[in-house]
């Protein structure tokens, strides 16, 4: 299989809050951000592998700053990691003011997506071949994060029988 | 101010689910599951402090196996830990085959939120009053990763300048 | 077929009322509180049969008070009646006022289902073996609503000819 | 307040039934034909008394037949009896098939509605002017069923303290 | 095959605007009210050929007036224009201001719709048979249009190469 | 007030086509295409003018190939025409297929926007600054489609008094 060039899975999602998306204090619902950060990470996880891939998992989310009613949430989602059958990619959404266009960081999110067969099986994805200094330094940190994460799944098996 | 007891945060929150939450394999999408463990662990903080709360961050979300259509997911949120003015809180989701009854653990994960005033200021919390071992585990663990975020922060911020 | 106790059908279902269940005037509309109420009533007739069930009708939906943004609506189902294909289930949803969690009862309904096989024909159901006190009473209740709704069907037929 | 006829309260809502609406059998979902049998509800009540509206109760819910995927729902909505405060509502809903134009009624409900005030207090509404032997025939049943509801609301609260 | 009366298509479809339709000043989204008109016209294009309708272009949609939160939105469709396997559809929106009644035209759109097979290929559709002025009016128009938008296709098509 | 280039405006929205936007035949809801075309052009003309924006009118929207489940939808939206108080705005929609990631264009659509005050008045918008080829076709041709569009808007008001 043909590494891929990072780059080919960059993937933009941009969007108007609106108020179906608030809490109570009109700032958008933790769980809404999340929500759209997977679906523009689950393109970036397609065009990189062009295979069927599911979630698997997600490191340290951050939510740095409130996001209003009105302002565009401006997601970009891109792999800097792949082991034989999963892809590491970095979401960050940044938050504009619609009358200023000033941008804000306002979250950062790691998700791991796995590609499958049709009976749900993993199957081996395209290496990806880093581009830029910031695919290097993720590609570095998701190293460490890989062979952590392998080992906390056995370790944090925590649910109580129901 | 009084502490709580872990229990008297506990919600819980059950889904059908339904083919608007399905991918293109049949199977619930990982920012769907994402959102409503937002909404359900928003519940434990908010019962908790009895006061606003937003989500600061994620730690640690597994994916253990696919939902499909027509199962019952069944979320559980308790808060297992705090610190001067947030709250960490385990949620553990599963998956019920609807006509064997047979559950399966399919998804953990660890949501951080803050109590905030009116100006979105962070403000204190009651103390969390642990009750059984897995809160006395949970807790111990998040000990950890709450030193670790913190430490984690300044690493890691890495979005490009857009 | 076994009889199955109340208490394996009871469901619950935890919801913040959020911008876009709201009316006008800022609080819950009643249409979406029923669409709720559905949800839940349909798991427990699920889980009381654990065969596919539809709803056939619903009698006496009292909305008792409003419920206003950010309020936990917290709704319980549980069967308290079986006739040879179809459950009642008795749905009381109570608002939860967000920063005192004073609690109030906002609205009781009674769901009717059947279980149905594959063509939609319907099927028995195991019978509900009753524990408690209020299951005995609303059994006992059930029992007139069931014959006045078999009666209530012939005589209420009321649609004009399109 | 000027008595108004029955006609000028008649609403119709029409709508296409779409993936999102279906359970695991491939039919309509019961509450969301309530959810849309009240919003249309809500419409007749509104023009009927040109106020602030509430959904009170909802009397006989008859579904009488399965709804799929495209085909059109045409529910009707109109006032046939009214009290001081409250109007009820005769809600009838046909499914109409796609390919065949052949039509089906599927769903009957009662619904009331009060009028109120800005803080919610119930307030007068117009007496309605019967005008077809339908409107008649309903209103006769209508006016039975207020007094069972106002006899039966205090007979029937059964929720469980919390 | 049978003319088929311009009447036997129109369909009808109101709307309580709700929060989640509003954008940042309150008002009704242009794309909720285009999403909805599209709904209607589809209605109208299926009852006029009782076969699987595509939308395959709109002309001319002009949103003459902001429409307010708790309006009714009245919209109406009917087919008066049909090609051998198009019609173009006539859609008006009218909003309805709660307290007062008063009506206001808010929106005009031009849909044209072709009926498909199973492979999505154009099949013929009953010819229309007008029967108002208005009917009449549009027809001659949409014999323009028709025109235009045949010659217009191949000389606007714009879009950048990706 | 400073004129402003056409590509400080560019937007982008990337969107998996989910089973809640099919309609019975598998493909993408026209209405649902619109209404996210809607949401673009509106991110361009906010961007273009760092005002609030409302959808005045749409002309030329082509559906051109059907989209089906799981492909990706990547749309944009540029400002390439501007009058006084108003934008024009061409958006183009392209269909990724997932697994081979081909891509063809589905839609074309033009929208006009007004900026408006607080009142809802329309107050005046920076002239755009052409800079591509395709900017200054797009610009001849929406010239003539100004001048049409404000002549026909007295010519083809035809909504029937309701």
């Amino acid at each position: 299989m043909q590494p891929k060039k990072a780059s080919e899975s960059e993937s933009r999602l941009t969007w108007i809050v609106a108020p179906q998306d608030l809490n109570r204090h009109g700032t958008l619902f933790g769980g809404q951000l999340l929500a759209l950060a997977d679906r523009v990470a689950a393109m970036a996880a397609l065009r990189h592998s062009r295979l069927d891939c599911v979630t698997v998992s997600i490191d340290k989310v951050d939510f740095l700053a409130p996001v209003r009613h009105g302002y565009i949430l401006d997601m970009t989602a891109r792999v800097h990691f792949t082991a034989r059958t999963s892809m590491e990619i970095y979401v960050s959404a940044f938050a504009e003011e619609p009358n200023t266009g000033n941008r804000e960081l306002v979250c950062e999110a790691f998700f791991s997506f796995v590609a499958v067969d049709a009976d749900g099986r993993p199957i081996p994805v395209p290496q990806v071949e880093l581009e830029t200094e910031q695919d290097r330094r993720l590609n570095a940190e998701a190293h460490k994060r890989y062979e952590a994460r392998k080992a906390g799944k056995s370790a944090t098996r925590t649910a109580r029988k129901s």
